[in-house]
């Protein structure tokens, strides 16, 4: 499962859907016109990658994000932000893209469970996501990660009638090096609230997904205190997964400019300085070994440098290192081993 | 193909070798005596580990390594010896290790190219090695790594008859951030002579070998540049190879600290340390994505800190980052896209 090289552009198209998936004669809500699900979650997502940087530009005060924006001959591209060496944020990244692509039917089969003897051939498909990391440089200021995305095949080819398969899926969580319980509940709230609004079950089995993700096996902690996660979601109806999914990414500034405005001051010494980066080197563990997005993006041949903008700015490894029993650092580690229910 | 979880040990013991491997009641050359090829080289990687970091203790001036051993229940162990925050080295680590444990049938099929239509049980084998990398402080001086180890399988329990399999895998390489000619050309020609005294064909081999092993394949492009590199070495006759392992073992020291004195003291710029941490950077993701070793520990439940000993003290992560076009830090790079012959 290969992707097309991409090639820089000096402008922003006002979309990156083939021709074919934009025109406004089509009413059909799958592919089709601007009415479609592929057309709206695109706007959603550069309108939410608009109002994220201009939140963390406002905030940080001091750097702008660079942008470079990219295409795929065949169709689709992105736009990558990044934001280096901030006031406030050390690396600050907001990416959306646009794919159109091949998938096995292995793979096809696998995430759709079909277990049928019938052999088909490949799936072109279709995906469109947000993606973000925000990496602060104080100490007390944690970091933040959300992806949304919206995933659709089309109809097979041998089969032009078959019903086109769609999948949502996403999450936004908080990764700090220091535990302030009062932060911790504010942004769980946010993440419940946004789920109350749809169905009561999804918070307690987001924020569980999330947990069980989470999760740098070969220490058996988690990168972070968690938030909301979900994946290969289809099962509910798909407006509601698309209001959902506006309404995740439209709580990442509620959720997470209020801490960055309490914590983005506070002194520190070299010794707290130090840990945020012990914690940063796991984030590094947690994404090139286990996590899914990066894993295949760098296996697929992805835009690297898009992809590996969730890696911090600087990262530390100490040979052993063990908190002190009770200390402020062994209680953030407790929390990642044991996650907690925070409201 | 899990391993056991090891347990703290004060003291070494002489051998981690079981007591069944360690008899001198056995003349026999596979397992059983102190001349079996599983004792002697245990012993040579010992005795590699003590010169090693006395070499490395006597240049540093600064700090001393500190040592964890530990040993497994059914027999095994290791011993793991790091240097942290030293005058000349932020990062030395030297561990060596012996592991009984149980392949499936598969991984030792695809191992010996066997593929006859018998369906084995689980093969027991025998592993010990050397696993080595020195991180400097000084952005001229370079990263080392090498490696050396020794691996056999038992006799099948349903054909306690049958011939045993070994192999022996290893290498040492060079990852500088900055290029100077005669410390590279003096690194491989140590190498070269350490090959030559056993077969012409090696260096040629063993350094193609490295050059196709150490390759970031996302980038493009390997973490440094090069030296030698072999695997599942096992068709020349086993004393040889015995003693070419250990040829190498004893070339580490002569091919690499005189580079560490000439380069140890040289003064550097904030961009000279910045590109240095960028290099840094690549090292882990080639460990943590590509390396066998790395990757495998992890997934087996080695002891995690003595596997990731190899990641750097600091790395840094620089969205875009592209050396102006001949400038030293591009020379780097271009070498490391393109590998030279250097003797």
């Amino acid at each position: 499962m290969l992707i097309e090289k991409e090639t820089p552009e000096n402008e922003r198209p006002d979309t990156f859907l083939r021709e074919a998936d934009d025109s406004s004669s089509s009413s059909n809500s799958l592919g089709g016109s601007p009415s479609s699900v592929r057309a709206r979650f695109e706007k959603m997502i550069r309108e939410a990658q608009d109002s994220v940087c201009a939140a963390v530009e406002a905030a940080d005060g001091g750097a702008k994000f660079k942008e470079d924006v990219w295409s795929r001959p065949g169709g689709g591209g992105g736009i990558s932000r990044v934001l280096q060496d901030g006031d406030v944020w050390e690396k600050a990244g907001v990416n959306v893209s646009v794919v159109y692509g091949v998938m096995p039917p292995e793979a096809y089969r696998a995430a759709k469970g079909d277990n049928s003897a019938t052999k088909p051939g490949p799936v072109p498909f279709f995906a469109a996501g947000i993606s973000s990391v925000l990496h602060p440089k104080n100490p007390f200021a944690p970091t933040l990660h959300f992806n949304y995305r919206y995933f659709e095949t089309d109809a097979p080819k041998d089969a032009p009638g078959a019903p086109r398969q769609w999948w949502f899926g996403g999450g936004t969580d908080l990764t700090p090096a220091y535990i302030f319980e009062e932060d911790v509940k504010h942004f769980h709230s946010v993440q419940k609230s946004a789920c109350d609004k749809f169905d009561p079950s999804f918070y307690p089995r987001f924020k569980k997904w999330c947990d069980d993700y989470f999760v740098i096996k070969h220490r058996g902690e988690r990168r972070g205190l968690g938030g909301i996660f979900f994946d290969d979601l289809n099962d509910y109806d798909q407006e509601m997964l698309l209001a959902f999914a506006t309404e995740c990414a439209n709580s990442v500034v509620p959720a997470y400019l209020p801490i960055i405005e309490r914590r983005k001051d506070t002194s520190f010494t070299e010794q707290h300085k130090a840990w945020q980066q012990l914690r940063r080197g796991r984030y590094v563990e947690f994404n090139l070994v286990y996590d899914r997005g990066t894993t295949f993006g760098l296996k697929t041949g992805g835009r690297i440098e898009s992809i590996l903008v969730s890696l911090p700015l600087t990262a530390r490894w100490e040979y052993d290192h063990q908190p002190e029993e009770g200390s402020e650092e062994w209680k953030l580690l407790d929390a990642c081993i044991n996650p907690k229910e925070w409201i």
